[in-house]
């Protein structure tokens, strides 16, 4: 559905921001506690921490996270999903989190009920309190909604991108690649695994996958090593083989490249070994913990050329 | 200056995503420390915290909250402050915060390192650490920057807008109105002056004036009360005038209606008497505390008809 409307009824503009701000707590439900915990005051007040405290920020912006094929409600769950894949990529819990929004007056109140629901039913689902927010008139045709989630490391320590060494194996929690077929808003965040994988010592390096494998797994590289990943262990998505079908390019370079696929790339040292772990894994989530390839000094000569291949880099 | 350019080669678009980041961490200097503290991982990772925690989250946004007339160092500095502002209302010591930035291709470079300079300088005056952020590109002749900002309860407790009983004294840290002659973007936060008045248990309400004392007055009188203000005691900045002496309309009202004060409103129970309370401020601060007037059941026939003014009120 098209965010906008050309009557002004319709429109948020004719609801006003105190009432509007009353049906957005009222959308919100229980996910939205009173004030002083929530919105009402100037600040939101919440209690001590007594874990070190994580947070992320990440917006969805329209014709650029979501278009008029993606329902209102999974646009808003997938502006809450995009931080809570950050939080599971340091193995955290997440808690509670702001939402500034910015919309043209002539929003369809409708389609930001639907949005508010959709956050409200993923808040609900990860236990996630949204505590408070701003709401400002953006220019005609623009909706943004930026989001800052915060949460603490349970597990008692945090996994960064840093840590990897010559001959840790790089591994994925999912097949990957096809965001353009509605991955980008339907998947998962990998909270449980991240929590789960936090807890484990041969986890020395973590982050989540958004800007796609080839540009994030730069992240994870120590300098002076290689990501030596060979093309037939890449897992793809079924709409990464239907998008390689369609381009002719191999089905391993769309599961590299495309982007927001949201699982987790695990950086691991395993002295009982790598299948070992990755039995534990499969007791525990159901499903393969997939290898990719390991930390390297030089490439093979069949690996992955990550030059030949581009992730998303934003404003280019 | 107008953020925007023909120029490609002056354009953020030239730049690229990694290197403006990079770009952005050297403009942020000090203020920006290193990972997993800061920018640089999935999250920032910030300490346990002993004290209740304070969040606010405000935008600025370009043809909203600034324009052209308005340095672009002093719209960065805004963005801050503007939050600043709310951790002040609560008696609060602002910690660190995240900065989400929608903007056009066509954003000038020179421009956004002025913004940040500006948001840096801030920053570095008020102790407060840019932790994390997110760039994304926005439609033409868009930019917006929107900020969280965390701090805690160092006072060991939280003034909220709740708490004013009949008879009550209302008061303001500082004379009002003008907002449009730039004191929107000159403005102090009173960060020192609400710290020091959550330690003072008459303080029992409190909130900061952003959207004009006519709107805001009414968060915190309580049902069944009216805050009985006498026009002649209303504190007015020569801003004010000079707008009253060319519209017409008494100064008062303009100091009452225009919003963008970010002085605090606050509300006062004095056994030992409301003058004493004065007396003790303008030791501390060298300059005096206004009275405005009281909470009671009825107006007075001379005092403000708050009805006939109207504060700014978003989306109208």
């Amino acid at each position: 559905m098209n965010p906008f409307t050309r009557q002004r009824a319709a429109a948020v503009t004719a609801t006003g921001e105190l009432r509007l701000i009353g049906l957005i707590r009222r959308w919100l439900g229980p996910t939205s506690p009173p004030a002083p915990f929530g919105v009402g005051d100037d600040c939101a007040v919440l209690p001590p921490s007594r874990h070190p405290q994580l947070v992320t920020t990440d917006p969805v912006i329209y014709g650029r996270h979501f278009d008029d094929r993606v329902p209102a409600r999974a646009a808003g769950a997938k502006l809450l999903k995009r931080n809570l894949s950050d939080i599971a990529a340091m193995g955290g819990r997440p808690q509670w989190a702001v939402v500034s929004l910015a919309l043209a007056p002539e929003t369809r109140l409708a389609w930001l009920r639907e949005f508010y629901l959709g956050l409200a039913g993923a808040a609900r689902r990860y236990g996630v309190k949204i505590v408070g927010g701003d709401i400002t008139e953006g220019p005609a045709g623009f909706l943004g909604a930026f989001l800052t989630l915060h949460g603490e490391a349970a597990a008692g320590r945090v996994v960064t991108r840093t840590g990897a060494r010559e001959g840790d194996g790089l591994f994925v929690t999912g097949p990957l690649g096809g965001s353009g077929a509605g991955h980008h808003h339907r998947f998962v965040p990998r909270i449980a695994e991240g929590a789960w994988l936090a807890g484990q010592r041969e986890v020395v390096a973590m982050m989540d996958v958004s800007d796609g494998v080839a540009k994030d797994v730069q992240c994870l590289t120590p300098h002076g090593l290689v990501a030596s990943v060979w093309p037939p262990l890449v897992p793809v998505t079924p709409a990464a083989r239907a998008a390689a079908r369609r381009s002719g390019r191999p089905a391993w370079q769309h599961a590299l490249s495309d982007g927001e696929d949201y699982e987790l790339l695990v950086v691991l040292r395993a002295p009982r070994g790598e299948a070992e772990f990755a039995r534990r894994w499969q007791r525990r989530f159901g499903r393969p913990l997939h290898a990719l390839g390991r930390f390297q000094r030089k490439a093979g000569p069949e690996d992955v050329d990550w030059r030949s291949l581009h992730g998303y880099e934003h404003l280019r």
